[in-house]
């Protein structure tokens, strides 16, 4: 069997890593690639590391019209604000979408103004798309045809704090997420605290109470426990390439819950799910890059009685073009795990 | 006016650091250096970096006996457990010491066993020991001739918190700590997990809910509140040489609180203070590297009346060797800038 | 078809690669896995990247008799020295062995005894093995069942010369390789000189003069041109974890032979083969990390006549287990790409 | 005794380390600071990393009329083509003048043509300037009050092997030199192939045989030796933020040479330099960055009878700000180490 399958937005981080996955997935084929300035360059020349077994190798146009009819899924790969309408548009060609922007993670139009600061310029889609994070909310992807990826850092954040919110071992009041994520996640953006003398040998946090995955990651958790919480999120650039590491501090809701409490919960929520690793030691960045794999530990505060959960993945597989594919699977009838690495690479 | 300087502990991270910064001071004079395993070492070897333009060329052993008779001011870079006695049999000999390391930090016995999970080899000797973090503490050092100076996560830290506790615009219940450090802070011990093929291009948590610092943090905040409090501290490893940053989140007391208030109290707190910037802001861990500077900057997230706080320093100067050398200076009755980097360097 | 491996010295990163690329591998089945210190211990442990989709899920040792008789092929990737006996028991017991090490590299005991300074334990049995580099040696695979997989620099070295020494392009008179590995080139040895604080931030040359890969470089070029050179070859560890970049200087042998003569000839010599791409830009490492590609590019230096030959690869890939494996398809009558990535990751 | 100084094109990377160590120079004191794009902008937003104790805080344009006329020494940082007439004009004004930049830096018009592709614009001043590398010209700088500060690559490579060409040991046929250098050597341009996510894990050659600094080194080679010669030059950005290493391979003159003769020869031309040291191990740039040192060891290769000879400087410090300095010492009747660094950080 052989999908065949698009990628608009080709030229970025996240579509080229897209594009490396798809090339060895056994059921997806490229039929066709689009990009924004670099349409009409050839592919090698964008993605250099790229040399695709598959016949396209050059970069057309992001618009609808350019994706062929027989195309069958049609993965997003567009800054924000650039996949709301043309995600409609395949929509009503009736394309399966995967969305790995923005556009439509959130479930209703004021939460995506609380994120986004505008308002969402098609509201009446909204409800067309569901969120794919397949772990937690994998049932709303029966019967989907049009999915929005979430983001990295809500990603690690749910799949870290979800069970346990769910199994009221932890509080969603007083809920502190330091997060701390590879360069690749910034994009390929031409900016001067992008650059490699400004990166390396230093950290820094950014967007500091405003960042808008915090509002997607509170709609995570109300769509899991129907709370509507407020949390801390600080998220951090280091100086890495890949990989991200997300801190969840949160009280516990019983004294007395132990360590493998936690530990055991969430290895029961996990317990069918292939992507997903819950360790006894704290997660290294290292051990999930390359995967799609989730890593997650959970420690017990004795003295201020508190839970620290951490997760770690890859930001550009699990984090973005793994779990599209991983959507995309789910969507298209095949088993989640197909043509998705579940080792790493180390060093 | 030249005052003869010893370092007890000279081949690791922070004693190099130390003798760097020394070999310039207009006052210091190195007179004798010592090591453990390295000693009979040249200085040249041990450390290829350093040029020294004084005499002192070879390591010697690390005991007291060998430090000349007109040394007034020992520096001690030894692990943890190494300058309990070796401190104070050089402070019986009247030296004035100045301890980077760990064993004369804490305030009383009883923290000193949380901390460290053994008794304190001399207790009674702990009272003579000040606690040396002059921006919040330096009226402790006048008359002081014992010093101890503080680690390098409680630096950042307790200079992010403690004056907004003091003047009760934060709450120290659920206070969390995520801490980022660059990797000399582990030392130049030989573990795999240090090894550029573990570190690089990866981030770890560590020690989550157990690390030493915690306590020592708790203690300097009851030193300049009274208060006994419990704080949540996660220290992580990330992929760079050097820098730190401190990120504090906790409740907001009063309702209301701005930013500007918080930015307005810090820079009240330390408008005498050289080494301390209170900026608009988030400091990146570069912009202190190479000085001995604290950047500082506070932010309000009015959804969840949290302050974050969020400080900056050199793991290895205002962390450790410049600290030191600035009490050194304070206990010889110099300014505490002399011989000390306010600029840092970039990249 | 499954055919049945082991792998003999897991735990090192050639072994973690090794079994990295085995285990998405459609015709290979790992059956065995086996390590030194590390025997014993759970993979998950020893390589915490790996999730194999295998049954073998512990470490034994490396030791020919625990190798179960249904095995086929046997890879060793053992330090200097260790492959010898094992591979010339596990050779008489019928397994085809691929040996990642250096034992068997060298064509006859003179050479041997030239690059490690000392005779080769076994020296009837060097016959017995082939210099695995099949773009340039393939037909010595042919009915092969001992493959010594070359050094990671003299993959790179030869690949870009040898197809310009047999056309008679350039003299291997004063040809001068300079070369630049990433870190885990040096294994996973516990060595100050390899610790993040050691490497990062810092380049140097080692083994100047008298590194054993310079033997094998000019065994390489013997092979191919039945004449026997002498070049100089200056390796040097730069801070990155993974890639290889050498640059290869030479007089031209012909005044006014031009770049575009250089690359049409390696155009030429490659012209079959997957593996390498002739490229008109400098390649750079990247670009070739995480596959088992080289990439090679050629200049001419009008003024002094020369030709300069660049050409980077994976060291871990094409420099070490994608090269085995690629070996391993060939002598098990498989095509040469079964299993092996054509396009790397990045960032 | 204070001289007043000013900087222009303060805002790069070489200016604000020329600032950094100026601000501690005991002799010269800051005067007049100005840029380009960042005129107007206060100094702290430029380069955070810099806390000048001096009373210029603001940049200002970097206009000739601009530097006050007390301003004795004025210190160029400009792009390529910049400073030619800015240099000229602050000469006229009988100010003394250091060019971190390349206009000044050719002996001849031609030779300037060789290097930038255009004719000089203002080729009858070029006779005022003096190459500025102490070291192997000090006299040159007698009186001088002109002084192009030299490239950093071929402040490496001229320092390695002048001295074995001015006494026969090599020979400057065949003469390789391949060099690598830390991504500030690019300075802090907007360029995609300079981002975080382009640098980091990778290597590569660039301008291969069209480096501006080949013309450059052949020049000191010239005035050293009165010797024109051609030489093959290939630089390498490699990942780490400053540091420079250039390794040299040339024949020896006499069969026989050993590499105690060639070390020998080094030590004496620079016995009397307090910059420069010859030792005996290769050297790493870390152990050279963070001061105005080059580190040089030479080596034999038996078999090819060729000699290599290896320097490492910090490209941002002797191969710019640094040496910069060292000549204004110098022109200004200092000595020569006035305010300059002779030890490194580490790590």
């Amino acid at each position: 069997m052989s999908i065949s399958v698009a990628v608009l937005g080709a030229s970025g981080y996240a579509g080229g890593e897209t594009l490396r996955l798809l090339d060895t997935h056994p059921a997806f084929e490229i039929a066709y690639l689009g990009a924004h300035s670099q349409a009409g360059r050839p592919l090698t020349e964008v993605h250099p590391n790229l040399n695709l077994s598959g016949g396209v190798s050059t970069l057309g146009p992001n618009d609808s019209d350019s994706v062929p009819d027989d195309v069958e899924v049609v993965f997003l790969g567009l800054p924000h604000g650039a996949s709301a309408r043309i995600g409609a548009t395949l929509a009503g060609r009736g394309k399966k979408v995967v969305d790995l922007g923005s556009d439509y993670r959130m479930d209703t139009p004021a939460r995506y103004e609380e994120a986004y600061g505008e308002p969402h310029p098609l509201p009446a889609e909204l409800e067309k798309w569901v969120y794919g994070l397949p772990e937690l909310f994998g049932s709303r992807l029966d019967g989907a045809s049009c999915v929005a990826a979430p983001g990295c850092y809500p990603t690690a954040a749910l799949l870290a704090v979800v069970p346990l919110l769910e199994r009221g071992l932890i509080s969603a009041e007083h809920l502190v997420i330091n997060a701390l994520s590879g360069v690749s996640g910034a994009g390929r953006a031409l900016r001067e605290d992008l650059l490699f003398g400004s990166v390396a040998e230093g950290v820094r946090a950014y967007k500091v109470a405003e960042h808008r995955h915090r509002p997607e990651i509170e709609m995570g958790i109300a769509l899991a426990t129907q709370q509507e919480v407020a949390v801390v999120f600080t998220p951090h650039l280091i100086p890495m390439q890949r990989g991200m590491l997300d801190d969840c501090t949160a009280p516990l809701t019983h004294p007395g819950t132990t360590r493998q409490g936690l530990l055991d919960a969430l290895r029961e929520a996990y317990a069918d799910q292939p992507f997903v690793d819950v360790i006894d030691q704290p997660p290294q960045s290292r051990w999930a890059v390359g995967s799609n794999r989730a890593l997650i530990s959970a420690f017990v505060d004795e003295k201020t009685q508190k839970a620290i959960v951490i997760s770690a993945i890859d930001n550009l597989v699990k984090g973005a073009a793994g779990q599209a594919i991983q959507c995309a699977n789910i969507i298209c009838g095949l088993d989640q795990t197909t043509g998705l690495p579940l080792s790493g690479w180390s060093p």
